[in-house]
């Protein structure tokens, strides 16, 4: 396993592969377009062999291998330790800075993170940091622009231009001794936690030292890299968007049973330095809960968290922001001033000659095809032809329902002239703006 | 069961009880307080017999009869028939004219309708119309406002004054010979489909008479009594209001899988003369699907349905008014005008003095208390103390989310003089208005 610590770690901090420190000079392959002649440039064939290669040797060699229960019991146990790792520790503490950790606290997760094989804090937070502040941009590490797969993990199987990835500050990282001395001993970390530390387990426990290295070790590194990796890919893809739409973060459950809570992603690139990504305490974020429990235990403190009114806020203009784009598909009726003014006698006038019209609040209707559905009955609405039917319509005979303000609106087709107020508006349109009114 | 006929068809149209006919001269007894003394008096024995009492006898008597299965099947369809009957005919047919129907389907809706042993067509309509009008208020016959079983049943089982009901036009009612021939004939109709006819379905069919009495007679009778007096109750009372919050009527799945598909209330007291109670096709709606069955067969037509733009239209108006109470229990910071004029070289020396002051497009705030909390870190936040940062907070550095925009907002202490355009609104303001500024 320490080609794959070379492969994630070393391999891109500064320069993410070897090939790339030779291609300073000319041309990036990842620049090049990918054709039938150079597509074997492109792939990073060790993360391959890591990522894809050895988990598939694994399924077969566990074909051989008897699982005994305590080492699935023990191999379960240590995914959701090492995912921690990642959830709990890489990202929320270390990337977000959503909470401090004491000591103990940061060993153990610098410790299991490692097991989790997906690179060194450092690395792993400054690529994240990116992710968040060019998030779907060209400098997003991972930008699920580049189809699905790619932001799963088609980002590390193929090469990639280190000079393309988006500058972040990490200096406080720096500063931190635990995340300094996990960058520099990685390769012997995640040997030690990724391999070694899961086979003594099973092997001084009850003996199982095959089994320990299938189960606890690759295959359960396979399965920890693939949940995580659905924070690039699931989270940015399946779901809604309460929070903002602009970009591609959405909220599902299946991804936060897949993440260890991870799922609540357009909440989290809103207010990355929450400590929590499902914001109600039952919604299913064992991260969220463990950062808690650590709190109680004293091993975690100054925990971070916006305040229910931002976050509200935020909600509520992605709210808005829906229902105006609603607004614009629908039909509210001719607008009052493309329709032609009416003269009262004329408006009677045209009524005796039998068109079905109505005035309500100075605006001339047409309720011709609406007369034999009305749910008032054709009696009730044909006593308001010819008449202001300002009052009956608005609760002297019956109060309509905002639905039928609305069906009423659709069936303008004139202003009547000495209509009171809309008319003074209409007079004081005339004389400043450049209209012709239709006078029919 | 001819008494249950007389009790709510006869005695309530056009006086409701001989109780009130001969209460006319003097005070109605509904109008008197409901004391120790005179509780009797309220209660409409009649119906009280037919409501609770038969069915309590019912239950008893089923403890002896035993269930053929042959008869629960044909109690079961009986029940959905007659409850079509009432939901189909009585209400979208006949109360709001939601489609037409060829005379076939109107007898045999007038004919399972009487079955459901609720009055006549045309008294349950009368009162079902007011009901729509009058929603909520004391003219309302089964206001949802006068307790949950007050709605359900209370209004039967105490006397009411007929003059209290609101008045409603049912001249079309009275020009269809179905209903004017059923309210005649209401009390054979009713022993006939009532009990009558499903008995001789289970005694000529598989010889169980005294089943069929009790089952599909009694007890049916009961159950789809209470499950369409649900609608006056459950359907105001449980669920959401999409449409219009103004008054009780709510939509909820549970009410309409109680009521063949009456669940949609809310929508329903909106758009009373769609056919459709659940607009989607899928949505439970029994009765719906029914009447498109029926139409399919030639036996409806004219089925009237509001354009989706009105029904869309409702929803949103609703959702807006839902989104402006929330919006003002929100804090949206300080309004500008309420904020103290700093001049830039304050601002400046402030800035030096050590408070943490970000000017941003001509706001300042004090993010003293967020330094430490910077998503983006430390540093970078503290660089645009004392600065003008409009350009680094709005993409020069870093183009901030919406939740940052809201947050900053927050942090708001004052407003700089020479800001551009908000010195300029302010310099207005100041001229027009009696506005006193304070200068810091
Ligand atoms: C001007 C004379 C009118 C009178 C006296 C009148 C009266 C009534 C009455 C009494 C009802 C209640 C029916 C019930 O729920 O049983 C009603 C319902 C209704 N009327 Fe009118 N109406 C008039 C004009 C109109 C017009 C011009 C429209 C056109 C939009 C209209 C649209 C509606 C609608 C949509 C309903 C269904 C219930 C509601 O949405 O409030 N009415 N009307
Ligand atoms: C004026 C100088 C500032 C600079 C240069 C700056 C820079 C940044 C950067 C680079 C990030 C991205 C962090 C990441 O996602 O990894 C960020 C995030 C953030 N900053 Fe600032 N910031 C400044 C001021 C402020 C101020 C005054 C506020 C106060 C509201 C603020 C609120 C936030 C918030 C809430 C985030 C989280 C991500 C987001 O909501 O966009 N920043 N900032
Ligand atoms: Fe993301
Ligand atoms: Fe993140
Ligand atoms: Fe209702
Ligand atoms: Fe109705």
């Amino acid at each position: 396993m320490a080609t794959t610590t070379a492969g994630m770690a070393a391999a891109t901090e500064p320069h993410r592969s070897s090939a790339a420190t030779k291609a300073t000079k000319k041309q990036h392959i990842a620049d090049e377009p990918l054709t039938r002649h150079n597509w074997y440039k492109h792939v990073n064939w060790l993360n391959i062999t890591l990522i894809v290669g050895v988990p598939i040797y694994g399924m077969f060699a566990a074909y051989w291998t008897p699982l005994q229960w305590k080492t699935a019991v023990w191999a379960l146990a240590y995914y959701f330790m090492t995912g921690l790792g990642i959830t709990g520790g890489y990202h929320r503490l270390w990337a977000h800075s959503a909470y401090s950790a004491r000591l103990p606290l940061k060993i153990f997760l610098a410790a299991v993170g490692a097991g989790a094989v997906q690179g060194s804090i450092r690395w792993w937070s400054r690529d994240h940091r990116a992710h968040h502040r060019y998030t779907d941009t060209d400098k997003d590490p991972y930008s699920v622009r580049k189809g699905l797969l790619y932001s799963h993990f088609g980002w590390m199987l193929l090469k990639q231009n280190p000079k393309r990835i988006g500058r972040t500050d990490i200096s406080d990282l720096n500063d931190d001794p635990v995340v300094v001395w996990q960058h520099r001993n990685y390769i012997k970390c995640v040997i030690f936690m990724g391999m070694i530390f899961p086979m003594l387990v099973t092997g001084l426990g009850w003996g199982d030292w095959w089994g320990g290295f299938i189960y606890a070790g690759i295959l359960r590194i396979f399965v920890v890299q693939q949940a995580t990796f659905c924070v690039n890919s699931l989270a940015h893809w399946l779901g809604d968007q309460p929070f903002d739409d602009r970009n591609s973060p959405r909220d599902h459950v299946v991804t936060a049973f897949v993440t260890l809570g991870e799922g609540y992603h357009n909440f989290h690139h809103e207010f990355p330095s929450d400590y929590r990504n499902a914001i109600s305490w039952h919604q299913y974020d064992p991260t969220k809960w463990s950062i808690w429990i650590w709190k109680q235990l004293g091993l975690a403190y100054d925990l971070k968290q916006f305040k229910s009114n931002e976050i509200e806020k935020g909600r509520l203009q992605q709210m808005q922001k829906k229902l105006d784009q609603k607004r614009q598909t629908l039909d509210w009726g001719v607008p009052l001033e493309q329709l032609p003014i009416i003269d009262w006698d004329e408006y009677v006038a045209r009524a005796k000659d039998g068109q079905a019209l109505i005035a309500v609040a100075g605006v001339v209707h047409d309720v011709t095809s609406f007369i034999k559905e009305h749910p008032g009955g054709k009696a009730l609405i044909s006593s308001g032809i010819g008449k202001d039917s300002t009052a009956i319509f608005n609760g002297g005979v019956y109060n309509h329902s905002n639905a039928a303000h609305n069906l009423l609106s659709t069936m303008r087709v004139g202003v009547l002239r000495g209509g009171s107020e809309v008319e003074i508006w209409k007079r004081a349109q005339r004389e400043n703006k450049d209209i012709s009114f239709v006078s029919d």
